[in-house]
């Protein structure tokens, strides 16, 4: 399997609901350096995974919606904690849906899975790891379904 | 699948017995940065992992025991080299049992999945990959068990 | 000269005033991984330039007094831009009050210099570097100053 | 399953055909700093994956043979672009062939899957992750094979 | 002293010339991750070193003049060795000028000294460090004259 | 000022002697990951400050003397607690005595400061910073000096 990583990052602010979440329950801050993993089982024509100027493009795009925002604000996240590992599963969403639109190229549909790992420090960060074509309902009702 | 890595370290002595240590056969030492991260399919309903607050309070509990010790003076490592990979494999087993006692909270028990990566210097590390609940004897008997 | 140099993060949230910070003029936040370093010309009769647990301990309580909040409501802040380089020199003015005091032990008095860092991303960070006991003013007027 | 990895680097020059590639389209060069990481479900009787002064030998001898070259007059890439995912497999293929040479001692045999990573930059990296023995044609038409 | 770093990178081929070099006399390339220090005794009123993505902005257009480059061709460095060293002086040179220009805002000016830092690889890397206005000559005839 | 940096590492085993080093007063270890940077005004006719390959030599040899062990064992140190900051100053001296005797280079000579680093771990180190050619007495009597 072949895979090609960037990375960028995004500076947002958010608060948490819930005891398990402790002082993280007051409204604070996090800068999260991002990494975006595309894979696939063998290279295109060019010898590559994905165009990765592209692949830097989008990702920031996308990171841009986020960025410099209290996410307690973003009418997308109502109800939900916008935590690290909840984070990556946006931003895993948000390539797939990038994939789809062809933002990636034409060749980036060979993409088999992604993988998006948020560092909110250097001694902590989350990850999601899933299918670009989920078999199935895309993502778990105990996730980021909203009700 | 989702996944939360937290990062400790640990500094000990030790040395190994067999030809292939060349001079790592003598009594020298190491820092290991260690990694440990936890996976699970789908999040809880505070939308986590894991408690990441007790998650490192586990790690550093753990690393605790070994912190500052001749490992060659341990007698739960008699007879064998406590090398990088081993090591990854002692720390994996603590969490697993961490996990077991309810020391990462009750919900903690859906991590499917844990991998611990010991970092020996900016150009060497090891790991170990396995599933909490393993469906038969719970080690190899080439790695850890003892006589 | 000899240094040491000890590694914590805070995470927290802010906005700013002024036509140049563009959008970070909204409400958004940040995750400081925060090196200090502490000088001297020559080691202590114990080897050591500062007792490392203890300058540890002491950037995690000055840390504490700031880890999961807004900045915006702090009083020490009214009126200022809590930027990167402005919080610098805040964890510097408190580690040499820490010192003061004796927080990092009875010979830590013998550190002349003290370079604070603050790391905001994987591209950009900020500093200051200063003089344990400078010889006017301890700071000028248009860094930290209240009027 | 267990793992251990080794860290080196090459400094190469090389250009790419086609438009994908923009301005990378001239005469330019990389650093790549490269992981390689051997995986086996058991360790061996010496409690290691492999003998890591063994592996750090055989990558340096590997990137040895690239290293300070201009990848465009390298006859075994002839009418490749020589990307970082087409790299990381030709350094995959190399530690392959020399576990089976026997350059990483007499138990490497023993090593079921390989991952190479190379980094381009402080954001951008690229893998390829493999079995050592695959169990039909070792490589995909598109990927290194040779028309 | 106040002090703020952004980084980015280029990507570059290039020869040497000496027998020093061994087998980088050979066409060759490099990755540069490059760190640019920008230092200011006080802050400014918005209490800022420098407009921090002016300064991205700058360092990035400053480095597409190299980026994807075979340095050799590059009529500026005929003659010269374009190493680490050499090329940390070049960007030190070009990022004096830009705020000469007033590409960093009109209070850049206050910016008494920088040091520009290249990371060859995971262990080598370069800087040269310097007043933004030196008293005399910019720069020795050793570094960077041309005749 | 013009400087260059390399980097390797070290595995050894030692205890400290004194009440401040808490549970360090018992054997255990580190490893070091050193930086050592060299620098000069100018650089030489090659465009240089130091020949590379023989600073990352010199580095390897000093290093390999300490390398895999026991420092409460080697008469050197007797007496002396080997702390980060105090290794960081014997490497410092080793590579003042490497250029002395020309492992360096000829060249080398103009090299008029060092900094050794030593990164214990991923949050903490030590460094030694100072001339090569010192006035007067090379080092502090509260030092490195023997008795």
């Amino acid at each position: 399997m072949y895979s090609v990583s960037v990375r960028d990052h995004v500076m947002i602010a958010h608060s948490f609901r819930g005891d398990v979440f402790g002082p993280a329950q007051r409204l604070h801050g996090a800068t999260y350096v991002v990494d975006v993993e595309f894979r696939r089982p063998e290279l295109d024509t060019d010898g590559i995974v994905v165009d990765i100027g592209r692949a830097s493009d989008s990702l920031r795009k996308l990171l841009a919606e986020l960025n410099f925002r209290n996410l307690d604000d973003v009418p997308a996240f109502t109800g939900r904690n916008t935590t690290t590992e909840f984070l990556a599963r946006v931003v895993f969403d948000g390539m797939v849906a990038a994939i789809g639109r062809g933002d990636l190229g034409p060749d980036a549909g060979a993409v088999e899975s992604i993988r998006v790992t948020l560092h909110e420090s250097h001694v902590a960060s989350a990850s999601y790891d899933g299918l670009v074509n989920a078999p199935s309902p895309p993502r778990g009702a105990g996730a980021t379904a909203t009700a």
